[in-house]
């Protein structure tokens, strides 16, 4: 197949951002490349790194570009790509079209976005008024703590206050336009220990075996039911996902046991309020809990931001898209303190994985639906 | 407190014992210096290094004195200590007398016992016939694997045939000669293990959590009560002690989960039914049992040679001792199959223990007894 390559095909711009190698976090080539697609479209640009060992240093760029007074809409989105791994049918960072598929690191998951972005971007009227913003670490696929949140910061140094975001993550999962994030569930967790005391198997009185009361919680946390799902959240989850006693010597009762629990829940807890509830569950058996919020749950009601992303996946796809909050957490966590977010992008079924390939035609459809939704949200 | 020392003093011998250091498996010296002191009493020696690691090689003596047709008294013990660990008030492998007891790795368990049993033989009037003989190893306390089993194939190739077996282990509690075991618990090792498919905690539906179903296993284990005891055991045990998952990825729902138990059990069972008992159980929830065996259980029934061992306890402590099948295993699990065997020996308040110490009283009346016993045993 033969692909017409121009400044603003979404395609080339994609096989551009491919080739510049941006396993977490992303430094360099691959901002210089963004930076050198937006200046030439009158965008303001502030690269800056920031944070130390062992989440940082991270480079992230901000652009924006103000036409006049008017709404401001913001994309959202990373350039940092997960590692390939060893397997790859071709070279993971030399873009390589095999039939209708462009393939590399990073096409989905969210270089092709970013890229269809930038392509509709060129085919915007010249006299819309309003600021357009892009928001794109270099961390989202790591640590994520001096990404967007940092980015955050420099927005607010500059006064750059978006009325709504588009973070362009991976969302479809069939076809392109079938799946519209509007939320996300939070996510945290926790570790729960119950201390004993060590002793020898053989004279158990004198120990006090931890294990029995760390499965007790553990079975009490088994049937818990936090709820039963929202209108727009599927029911809150509870995964067991680690044991750990660390006991070599088989004669001997262990000191302490710890297990660890992930939660995804829907906007009916709150970290802290889950927190509570599985301390008082473990407090009943002797254990104790240290947690850590990954993300609190975040919902943008169904409205006008929604709308004006389903309207112009309908316009270009025919696709009724689905609202949906499942998944993992992303950065739209932190952008929905500012403003209503919605996350719409490419196919996921290729993300992180072996082979990472993108339709060419829907790089081409989401750049279309892109220009739509910025178009329109600067209309207002 | 000064002490006199020689030849034939239970403390002394007890010291130059200590003074060879023997961290399990015991080599070369302790052994030289056993054998040095038996050969003057017209024992015969036989020191032999067997096996191969991991369980070995494994050195271990055997000695034997016939002085005319009667019954063989076999005498067993080993030389090796565990390690001493750091933080004790005096070297331990410097035996110091500190007011009432005498300090050092391996003053209860078990080098005070064999010193105390030689220098019991120094006491036996030389018209006594029938055999006397020391069944010494130097791998009690590791693997075992080579040293009381391979002494009792060494004893059969020479056609020693012991009617009666005293283990000096420490079997005293709080007053030496309160306990006197006529037999051991059985002790199986069995790892549970529940397989899965590893999967992302947002998306849990697509995984399958091995660790609730190891919950559940785990709780139906602690529920089993395995019986109430029997007139000389104590009821069976179950105790888990480990768990292993290792899954480091916070957002991953493991492949797998693993736990350890380990069950001591009485005459009721064997190592065999009740790994069917507890695969049976870990098939219910999709768990598979492998499992090690480390020693049947033995029951010398309360008799002649108990007497023996209680009526000399009595004589000099004024003790009535009690008979007990507690506490962990010891070789006379292999012991018990060539002939009855009852095990006696010092206070283990302080065996495996910091600042290992045994009253130098004690080491006497401990030579007292043994003493008496023997002279009895081989009296008939």
């Amino acid at each position: 197949m033969s692909m017409t390559s121009t400044n603003a095909d979404a395609v080339a711009l994609t096989e551009r951002l491919i080739a510049c190698q941006s396993v977490t976090p992303a430094t360099g080539d691959v901002f210089a490349a963004l930076e050198e697609m937006l200046r030439p479209l009158g965008f303001t640009i502030d690269r800056f790194t920031v944070g130390e060992a062992p989440d940082g240093p991270v480079e992230n760029l901000l652009a924006w570009r103000t036409t006049g007074p008017g709404p401001h809409f913001a994309f959202a989105g990373h350039l940092d790509v997960v590692p390939p791994g060893p397997g790859w049918t071709s070279d993971p960072f030399t873009p390589q079209v095999r039939g209708e598929l462009l393939y590399g690191r990073g096409a989905v998951d969210m270089k092709g976005a970013i890229a269809a972005f930038v392509a509709a971007l060129h085919g915007l009227p010249d006299d819309l008024p309003g600021t357009i913003s892009l928001i794109i670490t270099g961390d989202e696929e790591g640590p994520a703590v001096y990404g967007t949140l940092a980015l955050m910061e420099r927005m607010a140094a500059r006064e750059l206050r978006p009325d709504m975001c588009l973070v362009g993550e991976p969302t479809s999962t069939a076809r392109l336009g079938d799946v519209v994030k509007i939320g996300r569930r939070g996510s945290v967790n926790m570790w729960i220990r119950v201390a004993g005391t060590q002793g020898h198997v053989a004279y158990p009185h004198l120990a006090d075996n931890p294990i029995p009361k760390l499965v007790r919680i553990l079975s009490a946390i088994e049937a818990e039911v936090l709820d039963e799902g929202t209108d727009w959240f599927q029911p809150s989850n509870i995964e067991i996902t680690d044991l750990e006693v660390g006991n070599a010597a088989h004669n001997v009762i262990p000191g302490a046991a710890t297990a660890r629990i992930s939660i995804r829940f829907n906007d009916r807890h709150s970290g802290a309020s889950l927190i509570d509830r599985i301390r008082t569950l473990a407090a009943a058996d002797g254990g104790t809990v240290e947690a850590k919020i990954s993300g609190e749950p975040f919902l943008t009601q169904p409205g006008a931001l929604s709308e004006l992303v389903t309207d112009a996946i309908r316009e270009v796809t025919g696709l009724d898209a689905e609202l949906s909050t499942t998944g993992g957490t992303s950065d739209a966590r932190f952008l929905s303190r500012l403003c209503p977010v919605v996350e719409f992008g490419l196919n996921n079924a290729t993300m992180h994985k072996l082979d990472e390939a993108v339709s060419v035609t829907d790089l081409q459809d989401l750049a279309t639906i892109y220009g739509l939704i910025v178009r329109r949200a600067l209309a207002g």
